[in-house]
């Protein structure tokens, strides 16, 4: 069913994928029904389908909007040019996006094997598109001599992980705000990749 | 229901213990119910009550499990004195441990919004006293001048989630070996807490 437009939908849409997500990242994709995501939005069931086509389809668009979102906001923001300025914008892009986005971050690591195949691959293939964003800034930094990185790739995959794990353990109102913690893991990434 | 002993639940206990791990890991707690994991043991449901009291009790004796099996064999191989030798020993051991466990590790992360509250306790004590391995090392490396870590605590957190984020890319068999990987992820991780 195509996705209708029109001021009933636009309105339930964002509020649909919301509660989907909500409910997703606390109960997990498998055990929440199309109805449990109606009744959090307080529409009958069958609205739903004037909004998506299944559960499965609110899953990919959820993970590929925010796939999709992460990569159009670090173009927007990527300074160009020097290795190593690039990657300190995008070590502090990196943190802010993803405790930003705390549930979206949860569901497109725990839910990857709940995607259909041909949805997975498409998810996969914007995970390596944003996997080679950092692996590029890395490469090009080991040829201009700015970094000493053995395995560009294998790096990316460090820092990316690294990043991310912000989201596991950093509490607002806790010991240290966020730019000092962007602080301190700028410093670790770049001691990290230099001689 | 207290644990049976004998021959029945020690041969049972195993298998409903990985039946259970490897249900979890791949449909999610919440989907799985107690009659699919005596379906996936071929056993009948009600036998899984002898080993076990409830769902609940296999989540919680599981991730329990998993971080006493991490703290021990930590304990095991612990070399003792200079912190340098000490985190390299530590690196290396953590992404094999992880690894190995990949099921486990998912869990550890992923389901910890299904435990009861006390339960959330026990295994949030137990994940602590991990992290305080790892941050008294880097603790005694910045007393000693050998590192020179800002905040121990966050630089624990950060290489912590860098070696477990190993378990997300790697595939046997392909570009590197894991030894490979623990070179170069202990080179990174050194670089990035050095002065």
């Amino acid at each position: 069913m195509a996705r209708k437009t029109g001021s009933h939908s636009e309105i339930t849409g964002p509020r649909v994928r919301a509660a989907a997500e909500r409910l997703f990242a606390r109960q997990g994709y498998a055990a929440v029904s199309m109805r449990k995501i109606a009744a959090e939005v307080g529409v009958q069931a069958g609205a739903l389908y004037l909004y998506t086509k299944d559960k499965q389809a609110l899953l990919f668009d959820m993970m590929d909007a925010h796939m999709v979102a992460l990569l159009d906001a670090w173009q927007e923001l990527d300074p160009g040019g020097d290795p190593m300025m690039r990657l300190e914008a995008l070590v502090r892009f990196h943190i802010r996006f993803h405790m930003e986005r705390q549930d979206a971050v949860f569901i497109a690591y725990m839910e990857l094997r709940n995607l259909t195949p041909d949805n997975y691959v498409a998810i996969t293939a914007r995970r390596k598109a944003y996997e080679q964003v950092v692996e590029g800034i890395l490469s090009d930094g080991k040829a201009s001599g700015a970094f000493a990185v053995e395995d560009a790739h294998l790096s990316a995959m460090a820092v990316i992980a690294m990043l991310t794990g912000v989201n596991t353990w950093y509490r607002e109102g806790g010991r240290l705000s966020l730019e000092r913690v962007e602080e301190i893991y700028w410093d670790m990434v770049r001691k990290s990749l230099v001689g």
